[in-house]
């Protein structure tokens, strides 16, 4: 079976209280999402982050900014999610628009053990 | 670089024409944007469907009935896309719409090497 209710609602939770993270939360609060031997690839791409440790260090560059987050569209299949969310980053005068769709694959304990994040600065709009 | 202009251009025209195909392509047409040793998983954590012979049959099964399929969200990454796309499809009296969200990874002759879909009965409306 690709999916059982349990396991889709609580992949749902899991990937909204991480969008509700983005926005508030610091990079240990976004790191403890991660298994320990986690990859985490954003943009794909780009550089793949391996580990909690350096996970941690991936969103320490991001969480110095005023961030908003909301999720658009939400699809759990198996073990994996894929979601569109929107990202407003407001940096002093600078306010701009990232809408990523990323995607999880999560462990029996509900860690994240990849992350990939499609996007390109295409995508960015200055608002 | 994750993105060059050019391939970027290349893979959001070959998701276009992928998405026309699955309008009103065959599945020999659909078999054809994969390469030979190319991955299948729809949906993610059901088969894996292994290489053109297994992915022409895959869409052998899909290919019978009245298919629109547009384009709803397209992000393209490095070598890879993923898209939210919203299918309707038509069995006599039966309409039902499917909105997966799916991931391409692509080789250097912009042929298809991995494709995921992501989507859950829950995704299934009724028309």
């Amino acid at each position: 079976m690709p999916n059982s209710p349990d396991r889709s609602q609580a992949i749902t939770e899991t990937v909204t209280r991480y969008i509700a993270t983005v926005t508030d939360g610091s990079a240990d609060d976004l790191a403890a999402f991660y298994a320990d031997d986690a990859t985490l690839e954003d943009p794909v791409g780009g550089e793949v982050h391996i580990g909690t440790n350096a996970i941690r260090s991936f969103y320490s560059s991001v969480t110095g900014v005023q961030r908003d987050c909301e999720l658009v569209t939400l699809r759990v299949s198996g073990n994996e999610a894929a979601f569109h969310f929107r990202l407003t980053i407001t940096a002093g005068d600078n306010k701009m628009r990232i809408e990523p769709i990323e995607t999880m694959v999560f462990d029996s304990d509900g860690k994240v053990t990849a992350m990939k994040a499609y996007w390109s600065p295409a995508d960015v709009t200055q608002l």
